[in-house]
């Protein structure tokens, strides 16, 4: 089962995908929220699903956007694959690193990505995000984060590498924030239609302008899923519909080995069953406004 | 005048303070918010007051939760007071230092606060919070700050420094997001009434069990309010309702000179014309759940 928001930016209404078509959620929420997610919504999407009570919706041409509603948090993990460490010049962590994005910072997958006012290092980032789908306390081991998750997605974790590692004192929400800097979607992908290969293998690839940029699968995670989640629970409260974004592969500008992002580029960011996304990065222009 | 919500947690109610005593402000809104603040909420309550149609409330042995609901974001500033920057091992930053806390981190200013599962080294920051009025994005010049700022407050930015600093790769957040991590207000005290000193010279104090731990003066920010909304606006949306943490004096733990919190301890905060803080600290325990 697949959810995604359709309609203009803030207008968006839910729907649910049963395998055949799109259905509309409307009757049964408002939204694909943490309130849905914590009473059970998907268990009553299903439900709904199958008593035929869901009307089809036709979705040729109209715009996705974010797959759930803005988050209470986005919590994401920090060099979490060996080789994109060693490409931005880090030792493997011991211990999962944790950052956090704003909330306001969650996109479209197809939105159009304003390069920030100044901005000459806007870097891509295709990473595997959970979206919790109950509040998550002092799990006692890694086996309970299943029970916590709602669902997996697409993200692009936007950064602006001058203002991450050279103008921040070292701390990296600095060039995590800027408006439209988190991609998201298309869908939020049910645990059961997604872990036909237990997570452990699904293939994460990136493209700049058509060409290859990052190509990985998540069987290179250095702290899979449910370690993540089952650590992040010891230091903070995940709350329902919150995402957490679990790392990036090698294969980014920071390499050195591809320019940065320019105005009229367009990247395309996959993961095997998630889906694609695709944004065109356009000029910061005074009337740039954020897209959420 | 001052805004604050009081009942018990999840369930306060809003009233304001016209200088000699306070009035239930739930004809105007349901909630000190982003939403009541960006629709010019203080001009309205101002109006009120002196209409007098909002009617004297009690606040004796109420509880007093945050002063504004959950916010967007929590947006904090390291290292912005010289003395704590050395006492901590770093120079003073050249630009702010940025890094976030989970917006469920917000306790009201006499909540006790659980001592994480597992903490021996929690400790307490006194800070000067700003609340956000007005969406902030890309401002021109530390003058317009004061357009989008809709009063200010007193928050104790609690820290577990193990995880922050010691099993963190270096990024802070890891030891900011426990549950109750940011006790706040008892105030948000509007612009006109705490500008008295016009910012620039705010005693800020804190104490553990009666004894002095901070004692220092807003005087002391390397970068101060304006400066620091403006320079925030370049990086990310500040949205209404989002607080901005301006970083704290030396005297903390993390100094050497005293020793972490315990169970049993008592930490007051206090901002000179913004109020005083108390918080009794408390053993985790496997029934402890987080207070907002």
């Amino acid at each position: 089962m697949k959810f995604a928001r359709i309609g203009t930016p803030g207008q968006e209404r839910p729907v649910v995908h049963d395998g055949a078509g799109w259905h509309d959620l409307s009757p049964l929420t408002a939204d694909v929220d943490g309130a849905f997610l914590a009473t059970d919504g998907v268990t009553r999407a299903r439900a709904a699903l199958a008593a035929g009570t869901l009307a089809a919706v036709e979705t040729e041409g109209v715009r996705f956007g974010s797959p759930v509603a803005r988050p209470s948090a986005i919590v994401c993990v920090g060099m979490n694959y060996a080789a994109h460490a060693a490409e931005s010049g880090s030792a493997p962590p011991e211990a999962p690193v944790i950052f956090l994005k704003t909330p306001n910072t969650i996109a479209g997958p197809y939105d159009a990505v304003t390069i920030p006012r100044g901005s000459s290092t806007t870097d891509w980032e295709v990473e595997l995000a959970v979206v919790i789908g109950r509040r998550a306390s002092y799990l006692d081991s890694p086996e309970q984060a299943r029970d916590v998750i709602a669902g997996y997605a697409v993200a692009n974790d936007l950064s602006e590498r001058t203002w991450q590692l050279e103008e921040s004192g070292g701390q990296w929400s600095k060039g995590k924030c800027a408006p439209g800097f988190t991609p998201f979607g298309p869908w939020l992908v049910t645990p059961d239609e997604a872990d036909g290969a237990d997570l452990a293998g699904l293939r994460l690839r990136s493209w700049v302008n058509g060409e290859p940029r990052q190509d990985s699968t998540t069987a290179d995670l250095i702290f899979g899923v449910d370690v993540l989640v089952h650590t992040l629970s010891q230091y903070l409260v995940l709350e329902p519909g919150d995402v957490l974004l679990t790392g990036t592969p090698e294969g980014v500008a920071l390499s050195g080995r591809f320019p940065y992002l320019r105005p009229g580029d367009v990247v395309e960011t996959e993961i095997e069953g998630l889906g694609r996304q695709r944004q065109e990065y356009v000029a910061w222009a005074a009337e740039s406004g954020a897209r959420a």
